[in-house]
């Protein structure tokens, strides 16, 4: 009896990472009926990351309307996983630079506001331990705002709140932590991100991701600006330098933002999947694994789920096989970590809608062949 | 050391058998430096057979200036294979359909003239077995235009050759065969066909073929009545009874014409190509084979190459591995015919044009994953 765990991220804009275990779960059980499938839907904290790790650990997703980017209220998912202590936060889903239509995409005003409102969901709802996936904001205030929901003041010098989004920052004066959310200091909150940006300078949040939020050259300044002096005021008012910590310049600067205000862990968001998940454990106990993701390419090497995924199969010499919807430039170079074989899925010439559709379908009928392939072989 | 065969038809559109064979050959000494690989380029009797059987025994071709199917020249080529003795002819290289621009297309005047001077031709180069593909035709007239260009006469009451095409059988009252090319009694004429309908009738070459040829229903009506005129002189002048054979109405009747003035053999294309390159026995050492060709579905069970050659791997119990441009419906009945797996070559979604031209790079990264794979469990 073969032992088969699938480690798929999502196919984005196809399937989740669930249906993709489930996709590969048919497939494999036509060519080995008798086999033995373990499905661990992963995430790389990225777009998917809630869905995955709710799945994986039987957990349930709970919805909150909180302040969207621009200030209007949007409704968001977050997870809380099978221990029911453990939260599971995407900032995108409150704060993402998708839920922004282009034209009023203006990191000026834009703000994590609403991600500090989900974490204090969180909160009431008895987690003492928060993963917030900081890809895809579309913000640049140095999660001022979260700090601002979770009960911070960042005070002008008249004495008001400074207003919402990277350019309030300028008017900050002074902070102060005294109504900040009690509950934070035994909450554990993990950051989970494959940027290592400081939050300032040329390699920081608003040079390096303004321009794709919206920012025009002049606005990359002030917003970088501000950042800095955003920084010095929290040296001084919170005692902690986060300006050149590396991952402070993630999501716009919420990585400083939790840096400053919380009690912090910062890993890669493959990595705190693989935890959560025990994929260790269950790969070990492996006979063939199986990975994948949306495309693959040169990049999937920078921290991707896959990637994750096949170094672990190679610490246990365990065969990873990966499939995804498109190959492209540079992906030889992955067989020297981990991955045996990586396989596209399409049938046949197609455009892309049709192929997004037939996702589960393409990847049902691969996994059968490359099963009915080892099969032979076993 | 693993012993890889390689016997794929080509890649229509996009690439022949042999080039088939040398992108295999490059993604397996990537994943398997060793390899002892024996490439075998196959044809199932359509197009490609020439350039296959040729290039699978180390023949020549041969190129030929003879009659199109509308009596202008063309410049047909077909092969002397690497026994010397062996011609290969496509009938659609000199009267194929492909030929005729769509406007032109009419079988009452269309002949197959010209694949009687390949045949003819084959012989002056001292061929003595000569295999002749049937597939592709733009012809309905019966193999007429082909026995008159070896020396048969097709008389008119009036003493005059009948007109050519499918038409002029109508004035058709005697048949000789004193000018029949003499070398004809001594040579084996193999016909190649995967159509086994008689001359005449419902199932017969001008109903089931015509249209597609460009007849209407009332040239199809003529035509099956001159075909069936054509069989009765055969019959008294001939003393061969070819109406209802099967295959008589391959390529237009060219099969009941190579029945009625050859020496004939008929086999499907598949066992031919089987045979003249020796397939069997090579398999037989393999332990490994892969086949392929551009679209695989339902109708690859009706003796198209890779089902051939999945065949004979079932008889040995070794396992046939096919690859295809195009997966299409039905390819699950193929797994009980001898087929391990059968992988689709895409790496994402493109059009069809794309999708062609890059066909050897897709075939060598497939191939190389695929033996990737068969490695880690060998």
């Amino acid at each position: 009896m073969t032992k088969y765990v699938l480690a798929p991220d999502s196919f984005k804009e196809s399937m989740t990472a669930k249906e993709v275990c489930q996709a590969m779960t048919r497939g494999i059980l036509k060519a080995d009926p008798t086999a033995e499938i373990t499905a661990v839907p992963m995430a790389d904290g990225g777009e998917g990351t809630v869905d995955s790790l709710v799945d994986a650990t039987h957990g349930q997703k709970i919805s909150a309307t909180v302040m969207g980017p621009l200030g209007k209220q949007v409704t968001a998912e977050y997870g809380i996983l099978g221990d029911g202590e453990t939260a599971v936060i995407e900032m995108a889903k409150a704060s993402g630079l998708e839920i922004v239509p282009v034209s009023q995409r203006n990191p000026l005003i834009t703000t994590t506001y609403g991600t500090g409102e989900l974490i204090k969901d969180a909160l009431d709802h008895g987690a003492n331990k928060i993963i917030v996936g900081l890809g895809g904001s579309s913000t640049n205030d140095g999660g001022a705002g979260m700090a601002q929901a979770l009960g911070a003041h960042l005070l002008t010098k008249d004495g008001q709140e400074v207003a919402l989004g990277g350019g309030g920052l300028k008017d900050l004066i002074k902070i102060t932590t005294t109504d900040l959310d009690q509950r934070l200091a035994n909450t554990k909150i993990i950051l989970a991100s494959d940027v290592t940006n400081p939050l300032t300078g040329p390699e920081g949040a608003s040079h390096v991701f303004g321009k794709q939020k919206g920012a025009t050259p002049e606005m990359i300044e002030e917003l970088d600006q501000n950042l800095h002096h955003y920084a010095a005021v929290i040296r001084r008012d919170l005692h902690r330098d986060v300006e050149q910590q590396a991952g402070a310049g993630a999501a716009g600067g919420l990585g400083a933002g939790l840096m400053a205000f919380t009690n912090y862990e910062m890993h890669k968001g493959i990595e705190i999947a693989i935890q959560v998940t025990n994929l260790e454990e269950k790969i070990k106990a492996a006979d063939i694994v199986f990975t994948g993701e949306g495309g693959t390419d040169f990049q999937t090497k920078f921290g991707k789920t896959p990637f994750g995924v096949a170094q672990l199969g190679q610490k246990y010499h365990k065969p990873v096989i990966s499939l995804a919807g498109y190959l492209g430039e540079g992906i030889d170079t992955l067989y020297d970590c981990g991955f045996t074989a990586i396989f596209g899925i399409l049938p046949g010439a197609c455009d892309l809608q049709t192929a997004l559709k037939q996702g589960a379908k393409n990847v049902e009928h691969t996994i059968e062949n490359i099963v009915k392939l080892i099969k032979v072989k076993g």
